[in-house]
């Protein structure tokens, strides 16, 4: 049986979340958790930053990736894993694959930024280039299945062990932070959801998701009762391009209370916050989940919130506001 | 006797740096202390950052400027506090003075950047609005002491509350992270410098400092013997601007081992990196402690160093390099 044969076969229960943590415990950051005076005043909330772009690789990706391989056999280690990602799940294996001695190879997009493709090139795997779009990827995977049949495939998000190793930060979270009333996450692929809802359900506490407006394929599979695929990229939201997979899909339908559409002028803004008063760097996908704060701030008052900060994986020399050069000698 | 007065007859002791601690625990954030796998990979050392970025208005000021009006008698809070700061100082003591119920007035160079006044004016403290210059904040001082005998004149760094309170930061930093080889912090009137030099001795860790090339007064300083006054500004570390003072450099003589001098390329590099890797909004000043180690990465190979990373106020539009605009809609 290979591993993604496994998938259907574990039910995902919070236990899974717990053992997940115990095994990651000694690869990753124990990541902060933050809370900003001035934030607060200004949304009328108590919030908790829970900061996954101080996690390794510069995203909470890393959990995920580092308890997949850590749940295969020494044998399905020795014969290595492949995934294919232009962007956090991609360093992140290859992150995970150097620790734990593991061979990765990552099938990346040929019109990824080289920014990204270094990110996962300097964690020493291999890596291919494909041509873009699903067919392709598709592909990709089929054609390497078939040269190396011992190796396995590590999904971005659709697997019980990733989104256990996820939910491993929303665990850290609530142990640290008591008597939440909300916790709020960003959705791509509903990896990172998916794992915070079975915690936050467990302990009775209302779990929100922030979703750009521009890719809100999982508002939209939620209203329709089944996944919808994702849109064309538009979003400057990139770590949250992807459709829902079946197993997050079905954590999301039954755990998750509410998604909140947020525009990508929304976005910028809460980003500009975080990095202005927080003086953290994140990354667009991460500054969700602010933004939908900020959107619904009526509702929100005088709540306890906790809010994952997904990543930090920006291009600095590329952002979403005017800059001036500050020169020097 | 006023506050400033007993600046003279107290002892500068690692205790009183202690008794700093307990007073200022309820109101400070106790900062987290970051490692790096890629910078320690890129350096050969293991570097544990102290985030003071993440302090309350973000900066170690807070420190100094709350330990300050906490010592103040009853009458003296009443009657109000005053300083000279077009900076994290002035914000720093704004904000102390908010939470303590203290009255702030600030002196601002008129010349000061509008995000510098503007976050001075949110804590709610008065600003005066004054020229530019040594002998214009001279007289300020001697004007509003004038009008205003009661008050209390806060200085930004050489006077004994302050330096303990600033020194508390080095303290968290040891006590949380064991077997320190050396410690850096970035010196410009030397209140970090000073207090933290004093941990350092208590616990036979050797003292450092990094000062930018162009601000290289401490440096001098220590080569004559005397202190030497401060450059025109010309660095793009607008926090080290500023000459020693008596009581700072007291303490620097005997318990510094080394200033470096940093280029402001050499800041600008190594700021990129701490944004880039620590995933922190930190300001050129803070930057100056990483740009020692890679500088003398030689001498500093396999050690164990702390670095201070002072502040994070940046204005997000003007950057030390160039930034293209990313278009969203």
């Amino acid at each position: 049986m290979t591993w993604q044969q496994t998938a259907g076969n574990e039910a995902l229960e919070l236990d899974t979340i717990h053992q997940a943590q115990q095994l990651i415990e000694p690869y990753i950051v124990h990541t902060p958790v933050l809370s900003n005076p001035i934030l607060n005043q200004l949304t009328g909330a108590s919030l908790w930053f829970k900061c996954e772009n101080l996690q390794r690789t510069g995203a909470f990706k890393f959990r995920g990736a580092c308890h997949a391989l850590l749940q295969l056999t020494k044998s399905q280690r020795q014969a290595g894993v492949y995934t294919v990602s232009s962007g956090n799940h991609g360093a992140a294996l290859a992150c995970a694959g150097q620790i734990l001695n593991v061979p990765v190879t990552v099938a990346v997009p040929d019109n990824a930024p080289a920014s990204k493709k270094a990110n996962i090139a300097r964690y020493g795997a291999h890596i291919v280039e494909i041509s873009p779009g699903m067919a392709a990827r598709e592909e990709a995977i089929a054609r390497f299945q078939q040269l190396h049949p011992a190796s396995s495939f590590i999904p971005p998000y659709n697997h019980p062990h990733i989104i256990a190793g996820q939910g491993t930060a929303a665990l850290e979270l609530v142990k640290e932070v008591a008597d939440l009333d909300t916790l709020i996450t960003p959705v791509g692929g509903g990896g990172l959801l998916s794992g915070s809802a079975m915690v936050a359900h467990s302990q009775s506490i209302r779990m929100c998701a922030a979703e750009p407006e521009l890719a809100n394929d999982a508002w939209m599979s939620m209203q329709r009762g089944a996944i919808q695929p994702a849109h064309p990229p538009s979003s400057i939201c990139d770590g949250l391009l992807t459709n829902l997979g079946g197993h997050t899909f079905d954590v999301i339908q039954r755990y998750v209370d509410e998604i909140i559409c947020v525009s990508d002028s929304q976005v910028v803004a809460a980003m500009q916050l975080i990095w202005h008063e927080l003086k953290l760097v994140v990354e667009p996908s991460s500054a969700t989940v602010l933004a939908a704060v900020l959107k619904h701030s009526e509702q929100f008052k005088g709540q306890r919130i906790g809010l994952i900060l997904s990543g930090g994986n920006v291009d600095l020399t590329r952002l979403p506001w005017s800059v001036d050069r500050l020169e020097h000698s």
